[in-house]
């Protein structure tokens, strides 16, 4: 599109090459005109009109849930919420000192960290791009401070290559790109690209290489002062007499390779990853609680709902109180936005459709297991150097994160001793929660000797024994097929959740999902 | 060395290597012990042995005197210190609301800063390997914070490219990366690459250059969802109905090579600058507060030194009043740790010995312009999305660096608006501060458009023009032959200060450097 037609807005430009070329096309314009990158999120959500009395019933007080009754309940409708734990929040959760949580099967672990320490079992980081939460957190005053993904002193660390001892991310991550840069500068040089780089392109990707691998003149990766100034030295330089600095050897090419060690060099650096990246002070319940202050009022916690019935009438929940059982209840609305999980909403006797039970059944949930330990002290940070990022090992544990906060801070502090998916979760959902916490020890253990001597409790979360999501996600066996049904209204009901978004495990998709349902209810109200 | 002589104990034996082989060897040998990365801090220095009442004389109060002075004083040391200014901290310095600063040739700013906000003229980073600050700040109670270096969503920027639009660094650093991964794995699929690598490595060099370039099963990198989860979305993803992402245009090599763009891809990787990294909170120096606190009692202010001589029998500086001028007065004491810049000490009548005098006038002082622009609000976030990090370009500003602290709040901000080396420097150490701040403004608005209608007041700070220091640190012409001389005792004296170390620039060079002449000192002394 090279020139605008007379007398149309932007605005309209859009909407037509929208109307006429679907979605795709009216984004690759915009791009054109300087608005990539454009979020779903554009600010507070704005339900202009009477809702004149319409009732709408809201499943679940996680943060979809909460984001709906938030916002529809300033529109001006009558809402209410029913949540079948004793808080809200959902899968925004923090375990601390004090907190007693009881897993399907029977366990129950009661927390013994200290005072202001904490696991976040469920989400632990915010993107800066994910804008619906963290304007939710302006709007509601939850404090954030920068989450550490990427600490290139943490460790890199596989079972198998050099004979088991963790290497540093920041040596691996220097010797790789100076490496892989140094073949492919000298590739161009002896004109073996010619045919896929210009003449022109060549001389200056020489240049580039040489910068970005920290390559010497004759375009060699070696051991050198600059080198050491990436991967570290030897000895450090000092001040004074004997402060020379000494040069650090260089890990090969082929060692780092047969190590796989390259796997996580660039997991710090997907868009959910990369920094800025932030948690808020305190725990991810924070913004659970945020929101809980705002619609508190509006819930009716303990609620099992155990029958949904649907139909042009309005919509009724039944439910039993989750703890005591006793007498069925019911409550009826117009309308309802169910955030209950897939995992859940499928054990429910419900009258959806056949569609909409068909997306029900085609959504699994993860399996995911988060083991806290608390240590009597941050050695991480006083014998290793390490504040706050992510080591990363072939065991089953998959990796070690470290606090992001109170940095230096003497006493004890909780690690991320386990954060496994799949295969690696399984071992750990079969067991009992001290033989979790003891498995996270003996394999830490191989990365972190200090871990025997330091270790206070722990705390372990395997998501599939989650007695309110049983499981940590919703995956879609075949999206494209149900995710219509699933975000149709359906007996007058609108489902949101973070499985019902493309942003599936994170807290901006359920926001998202939420705000989107209920923009479409209140078209559809509204008229 | 494949085995440990009988009966020497670990630290015999790297004594007994490095007597035999020199410094080098010993690291060496130190490394493949596990030693490796060993740092001239070894924990609070230990001064042991009665100094019976031996004195020094301390001048400067930066945090090389500071330190000296403090550790001098525990040993049980007298110890008095002289200070130019009128306060203490030298380069660890911060100017904030109601601060007047008067450099050399009259120019007076006062700062208008809303409170709170700051500008560190100076240092401003710690790294996470420079375990003496860290360790000074453990110790005297200093709060710190993470340092935000390296911002995927910042900016790169070219006037020459582009069109000068800025380009954000996550889509450079995903397209480059990218793309260097595609042509050498290409090239060693092609065997072109055959007397570099061998065929067990090649596959796994292949599969590694997949994975750290994103790169589909034909090795190619182009546009899709999995390189827009690293570069960014055109559309991103949301929830509900219409939530599908749109992968975003990737941009071609040839145009970031052409671009320089590549230019900044690891200016956060070297050491000094890679995660973990940290500033004290409220300002650099809370550091020198903290130091401060310790030794106030020691320091006379506003003592300009003018005469300084040592000898046998003690050393002894003459000094006048730095503001009101006035009669001479004189301080004696029997050894002395002199910490003024070089740059300035050369100035000084002085009795150093011939080889003292060649170490001074052989180390001239960086040239160095840090420009603080406070705004009326924090638009590089709520416009930008640029929370922390640094945009670099071009243009003589060089950097845009965003405030690593209060994160998301209201009111004001600072942004280092320029910070500037060399050539660069020298346009705006010639130019009033109005004209530097105004200069800053005029090239930062190519980046942040913003700029003219937020931006509410500034301030310069010209290295070269700074009294006490005139420069930004010490530089060597011939760093091997004066080095030497300058670390050794001469009349009594010992010099200190980041000028006296391999760690130049750094507060961890000037601290180390003190520690090292105290150690040295003391030896002396005891014997």
């Amino acid at each position: 599109m090279s020139s605008q037609p007379k007398g149309m807005s932007r605005r309209d430009l859009l909407a037509m090459v929208g109307m006429a070329a679907g979605a795709s096309a009216m984004y690759s314009a915009m791009a054109g005109m300087g608005y990539a990158g454009t979020s779903d999120y554009k600010g507070p959500v704005k339900l202009e009109g009477d809702p004149k009395g319409a009732s709408v019933l809201v499943l679940g007080a996680g943060l979809a849930g909460m984001t709906a009754a938030y916002e529809l309940r300033r529109a001006g409708y009558k809402v209410q919420i029913l949540e079948y734990r004793e808080k809200a929040g959902g899968r925004c959760w923090t375990l601390r000192s004090g907190d007693s949580y009881t897993e399907l099967g029977g366990y129950t672990q009661k927390v013994g960290f200290a005072e202001g320490n904490y696991l976040n079992p469920g989400p632990w980081r915010i993107p800066s791009d994910h804008y619906a939460v963290l304007d939710y957190c302006k709007r509601f005053g939850v404090k954030l401070e920068p989450f550490m993904q990427v600490n290139y002193n943490a460790y890199v660390h596989n079972t198998e290559a050099f004979g088991g001892k963790p290497q540093r991310f920041k040596e691996i991550q220097a010797d790789y790109r100076g490496q892989i840069a140094e073949l492919l500068a000298k590739a161009v040089k002896q004109d073996k690209l010619d045919e896929a780089v210009t003449d022109e392109d060549a001389e200056l990707l020489v240049a580039s290489l040489k910068r970005y691998g920290v390559l010497n003149d004759d375009l060699e990766y070696v051991k050198s002062e600059k080198v050491s100034e990436h991967r570290g030295w030897e000895k450090q330089p000092g001040g004074g007499v004997g402060a020379e600095p000494v040069p650090s050897n260089i890990i090969s090419l082929s060692d780092i390779l047969k190590g796989k060690l390259w796997n996580n060099l660039i997991t710090g650096e997907s868009i959910d990853h990369q920094a800025a990246i932030f948690q808020p002070v305190g725990g991810m319940d924070m913004i659970a609680q945020a929101f809980e202050r705002e619609v508190k009022d509006l819930i009716t916690y303990n609620a099992k709902v155990i029958r949904y019935e649907g139909g042009e009438n309005g919509v009724t929940a039944t439910y039993v109180d989750a703890k005591a059982g006793g007498a069925e209840q019911t409550v009826s609305a117009d309308y309802c936005i169910c955030t209950i999980p897939f995992s859940v909403l499928g054990q429910i006797e419900h009258n959806f459709s056949a569609p909409m039970t068909a997306a029900i059944e085609d959504v699994y949930y993860e399996s995911s297991i988060k083991v806290g330990l608390e240590f009597k002290r941050r050695f991480w940070e006083q014998d290793d150097h390490i504040y706050g990022g992510i080591s990363y090992t072939n065991l089953p544990i998959t990796l070690i994160s470290y606090p992001s906060t109170n940095f230096f801070s003497d006493g004890p502090g909780v690690l991320l001793g386990t954060y496994s998916w799949g295969a690696a979760a399984y071992q750990f959902n079969a067991i009992a929660p001290e033989a979790r916490i003891e498995k996270a020890l003996e394999f830490g253990a191989q990365i972190h000797p200090q871990y025997r001597d330091e270790f206070s409790n722990g705390v372990a979360v395997a998501w599939h024994r989650v007695p309110w999501t049983l499981g940590c996600y919703g995956e879609w066996r075949d999206k494209e097929k149900h995710y219509p049904a699933a975000t149709a209204m359906d007996q007058r009901t609108l489902m949101a959740g973070e499985h019902i978004s493309f942003l599936p495990a994170w807290q901006e998709g359920a926001i998202l999902s939420a705000l989107n349902a209920i923009e479409r209810l209140h078209k559809h109200i509204i008229g």
